[in-house]
């Protein structure tokens, strides 16, 4: 059965997965660059990077994924919803190469971009928004792209099966903290410590077996 | 020059070192011992447990060390201080043996314990407490024991050379969180994480050489 996934979600020592406020010119806030430069450090990201655990681990981003859902807040900074032309942050042919559920409570008309992005706009329930996004991968997995508020609500909702979080040796202090609501997480996930050379530790959190909702 | 260190000092993965709500039949609240599983299977609290990477970091808990603070929430459960008779949760033989200091906004006068512990209450800002104890110390290093918010006090007023943070793999989501008002502590400390085959990630912070106050 196929699967709902997160990876590379990068969060601070204290949880946050950005920092604030949020804006055009500084989308995690005060984090800046810090909570990624293990990722921008990789192959996965630059071809002259590094090719090993952190490598490997943010390359399972893009396998086996047929769709994403992401939150209104990484598609745009705020007030994006006023503005006609606003295709996100990734320019004329984004990363995705995948059908691309923007959740929203603004939604517009699907955008085709190249490379084979599209972006639909919904306003659903997770659970909604999960089953369009399953239909739309076609046999494939579904990546719940960030950021935190949703990963929050599919995590609290039962819906994720496979969690990769990146835990960044900074303490942001303020921000969207990943952790608020899903007390007792444990109970559902078999969860995964592995500290990296580069000063990262990976949580893997797998979905145990008897409490699996797609399977 | 002496240090103040604070060790395996646990906490959760969204930081919290204690549970809710905290009383003489729960001393962590709704987290029972889940924090401390991993130092119970070691050598360091169990002569039958194991001798690898945990029980290495929890035994240096004691080694150099000469006095200890803690807070009035780690000496006894809510209303201790209404009780003439209580002298914590250790029995008469407690495993500090050495001047311990307890800050308490209603101080009493010191109990001396078999074992070399002694008692002594404080109603005095951190930084006074700790030349206190460094003088009771005589020349070995100071422990601030615990719990949350002593440790945060002490780490925000630039009292604290090394840190030893355990983080077990659940998530609490109530209880003392360590980070609050801690933000980009990683301006004055190095933090090395290393996650352990038993499940927990040791969080080290050691204090920059320019940012040293002892020093
Ligand atoms: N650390 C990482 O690895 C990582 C990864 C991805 C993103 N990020 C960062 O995280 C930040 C965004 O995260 P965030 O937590 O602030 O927000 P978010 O999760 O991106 O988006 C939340 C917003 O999406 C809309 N939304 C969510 N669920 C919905 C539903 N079921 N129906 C309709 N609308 C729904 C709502 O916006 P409206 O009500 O305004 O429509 C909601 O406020 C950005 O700074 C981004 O760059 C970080
Ligand atoms: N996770 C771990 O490894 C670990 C380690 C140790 C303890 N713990 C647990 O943590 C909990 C206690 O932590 P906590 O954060 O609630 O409290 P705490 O740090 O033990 O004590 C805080 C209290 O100490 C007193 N205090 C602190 N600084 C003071 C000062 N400068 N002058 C006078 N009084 C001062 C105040 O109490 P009053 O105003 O009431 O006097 C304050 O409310 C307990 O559940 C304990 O078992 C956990």
């Amino acid at each position: 059965m196929p699967l709902a996934r997160v990876h590379n979600l990068s969060i601070s020592l204290d949880g946050f997965a950005t920092g604030e406020p949020q804006s055009a010119e500084a989308p995690f806030g005060h984090a800046g660059e810090r909570l990624h430069e293990w990722m921008f450090a990789t192959r996965f990201w630059d071809s002259s990077g590094s090719a090993g655990l952190d490598d490997a681990l943010a390359q399972r981003h893009g396998q086996g994924i047929g769709a994403e859902i992401m939150g209104a807040n990484k598609f745009g900074p705020p007030g994006w919803q006023d503005d006609p032309d606003w295709t996100g942050w990734w320019g004329s042919n984004p990363p995705f190469r995948s059908p691309t559920f923007v959740l929203t409570h603004r939604p517009r008309p699907p955008v085709e971009m190249e490379g084979g992005t599209t972006f639909h706009f919904l306003d659903v329930p997770p659970a909604e928004a999960l089953e369009t996004a399953f239909e739309a991968a076609e046999g494939q997995d579904v990546r719940i792209g960030g950021g935190a508020t949703v990963v929050r609500d599919f995590v609290a909702a039962g819906l994720v099966d496979l969690m990769h979080l990146v835990q960044v040796p900074i303490v942001l202090g303020r921000g969207v903290r990943i952790w608020d609501g899903l007390e007792a997480t444990e109970d559902d996930y078999d969860i995964e410590a592995v500290s990296s050379p580069s000063g990262v530790t990976h949580l893997t959190f797998t979905r145990k077996p008897e409490g699996s909702v797609h399977g």
